[in-house]
């Protein structure tokens, strides 16, 4: 049991992570490090201050220093690790007020990502932004009235997200999209292609298959300048706002000081118990890899259900109890222009690129019955192992259910289950609701035909 | 394998009884017999044609005669089965242009339930209603605009959907109770308090724990004379129409005549199969008996969800196929002036009844993140069988989500999973959607104290 624990990060996984160490050992000292001058915020929340669904910045602040002092938990925030001898076990900091040495037992490595700058010009102007920090999107807040043309690079969650509040704000705003479709790291082509058209009838610009070139303008952003990459064609495209959303990277350079393997994803190495490979120390959240739940490979959640599980996991380990994480299955979903789209497990190219031989049950459907006014369409695919019939994965496109249905398929994936168990899923019925057969469950049918079980 | 295939009903159950032996069997020759003048309808959708929801009684008429001769199914409307004799294996009809005889192999009861009239006096007077029809919906169609003071007695799904639907036509409804809280078949108390709550908010009135004793009027309904159980006190409600919702019987009559067995529920005995205890003869839906999931006791599900599984199973089974219901967990699911009520598996009162020792997990939380506009409280109570951990049955009430969030509880039940892998589960997250530990993750942790697992 450790008497001394010391958390480098208070993002969702560090706090978290803090907090079951207390709850699980009320005697450790526990001392937590921030960088940034905030307590825990909620990241994903960011884009929303921007068109307002979220009110106030402060709503996003999760836990505050009376919180901190409350659980007797020193917080020292704007502070930096800056150095970590483990041999001695001791760390040395510097922040605003005070600098110092800390001596531990145990260390938790919750140093999150930062924004992975792409090989674009012009990325030093003014009014270039990430949106990864709360101090990001107050920047970004005092630009909404002034943004006319926005440019958004990169169509991932944070890219679409940030898209869709700037256009609620009415500016004019185009998403470039490096690869050949938005979201791909979470939906399959066809599955994309159907957020695509809906977020360009609600008058987003898209422009895919293009790598961003260079920013144009002297001081600030005059436009961006585009390549096609099949055609090669260049095109400037007017921006006098560029947010840069193009994927993050894993912060591991302290934990790399003292030793900590890092894995094929760039993250740190760590076990079920959140153990990195050097005794007596953890790592969480987006710094650290875990287990993908059906194969088994390295990878980087980048989610904050990920990073709290994990952090749970690291926070009370560090303090003497024994839990494990059962690895990720890595659901995702987002609303744009109301449309839910949800994925969970394995997209087509994660399953090719493990060698994971796939069967898949495709279903356009509708979330209430035809009779009923008001339901929407729905695209299901469910995906399975196509030797063993076991469930891997599940997509879901819809004006509405398509997130709480996703979850259905997680837990399914958790437990095994196979395209003959979720057809024999008992899902709830009523005409208000959905109908006596949810389409998900006949997805599992359609499969079944082609698995022959 | 049978060649000459019965289905004796044709709702939901004996409707898809009679496609899934066709899907199964291209050569077997079915007949399908229907009391009612309508091929297949949706009976669940009926309360919502008052309300315009359903916007056609057509649209609830889910297969047409078309459908039954493209799928050379000899479907016989209006058309009673008065005699069966299963020794020479020949039943008797009598249709409005026809009757006849029909040699069978299998014989598919799907008769189905009809409303089980109450000891009330005055039933028999006009604009008194059931609801099990479609000519019950059209006769109350008719109504709908003469309608000031609408009396509902029986306060579960059907009545409350029904005195929704009167309520949103500018009627004056009540909704008279003989238990102390309506739902009780699906909800605990302290549930159904919350749906009390918001359907009074709305301005329906519920008089609970109080027998209809007497409608009043000669040739019409003046009044509803009420009792209060607890006090005796009796008093009249003004009434111009009447609905009788307490509950329906199954029928059995004819599975009877040829020496089917009756169980303690009073449905047909059934086992996996849908076999009833006589060689080649099945039942399914309303009027049989299925086994409850967790405890095996045999019980009539009253539900659609299990009538077209149930129906599956044995008309696939009736047509040489191998076929297993996996037993009823129970799932149901309304929608009341925007509130979703939803419950699965067993509720307090079930597993009293069973004998099934319960620990609770129990959770006032919020649809969505606390940083983020619009999102909704949200009730759940998940409950497990005490000595062993396992998940036994959920309730969950909010205005969104609650529907959707139950069918993650009824597949972890069919999974047998248990309080720690509920709190495992990965639940998806997005601040428009959820936040990282979904309130029935939070309820599944409050139960993991309790047991100590």
């Amino acid at each position: 049991m450790a008497d001394r624990i010391a958390v480098i990060g208070c993002g969702a996984a560090g706090a978290t992570a803090a907090m079951q160490a207390r709850k699980f050992n009320r005697k450790a000292e526990i001392t937590i490090f921030n960088i940034e001058p905030y307590s825990q915020y909620s990241r994903c929340g960011l884009p929303y201050t921007i068109s307002g669904k979220v009110e106030d910045f402060e709503d996003l602040i999760l836990t505050d220093e009376d919180n901190w002092s409350m659980m007797k938990i020193d917080a020292k925030l704007q502070t930096t690790v800056t150095e970590i001898n483990h041999d001695s076990m001791i760390l040395k900091y510097e922040g605003p007020d005070e600098s110092g040495e800390l001596e531990y037992d145990a260390l938790i490595f919750a140093t999150g990502a930062e924004n992975a700058d792409p090989p674009i010009k012009g990325l030093d102007k003014k009014r270039v932004y990430g949106l990864r920090t709360l101090n990001d999107a107050k920047a970004l807040a005092k630009e909404v009235d002034k943004a006319k043309n926005v440019v958004v690079i990169g169509g991932g969650l944070v890219g679409v997200e940030t898209a869709e509040a700037f256009h609620e704000c009415g500016a004019d705003v185009t998403i470039v999209e490096f690869l050949p479709h938005i979201l791909l790291a979470m939906l399959d082509s066809d599955m994309a292609k159907i957020v695509e058209d809906h977020c360009q009838e609600h008058g987003v610009n898209l422009v895919l298959n293009t790598a961003a070139q260079e920013i144009t303008g002297s001081d600030e952003p005059k436009g961006v300048i585009i390549k096609n990459r099949e055609s090669g064609e260049e095109s400037e495209i007017p921006a006098d706002i560029v947010i840069v959303a193009t994927g993050v990277r894993p912060i591991t350079e302290l934990a790399e000081s003292i030793g900590c393997k890092i894995g094929p994803s760039r993250g740190i190495v760590t076990d079920e118990k959140m153990l990195t490979n050097i005794a007596n120390v953890y790592a969480c959240g987006d710094c650290a890899e875990g287990a993908e739940f059906i194969t088994k490979n390295r990878l980087t959640g980048g989610l904050g259900t990920i990073a709290v599980r994990q952090a749970r996991v690291a926070g009370i380990n560090a303090a003497g109890g024994d839990e494990t994480f059962p690895g990720i299955v890595g659901a995702k979903v987002t609303k744009l222009f109301g449309m839910e789209i949800a994925s969970t497990g394995l997209t087509k190219d994660m399953a090719d690129k493990y060698e994971v031989p796939l069967a898949v049950g495709s279903i356009k459907g509708l979330t209430k019955p035809p009779y009923y006014k008001g339901g929407k369409e729905i695209k299901v695919k469910t995906y399975y192992h196509k030797e063993t019939g076991k469930l891997v994965g599940g997509q879901m496109v819809s004006l509405e259910d398509a997130a709480m249905r996703i979850n259905v398929v997680t837990l399914g994936i958790q437990h095994n289950i196979d395209a003959a168990d979720l057809f024999d899923f008992e899902n709830c019925y009523a005409p208000a609701i959905c109908d006596t057969w949810d389409p998900m469950v006949t997805s599992a049918l359609a499969a079944r035909r082609r698995l022959k079980i």
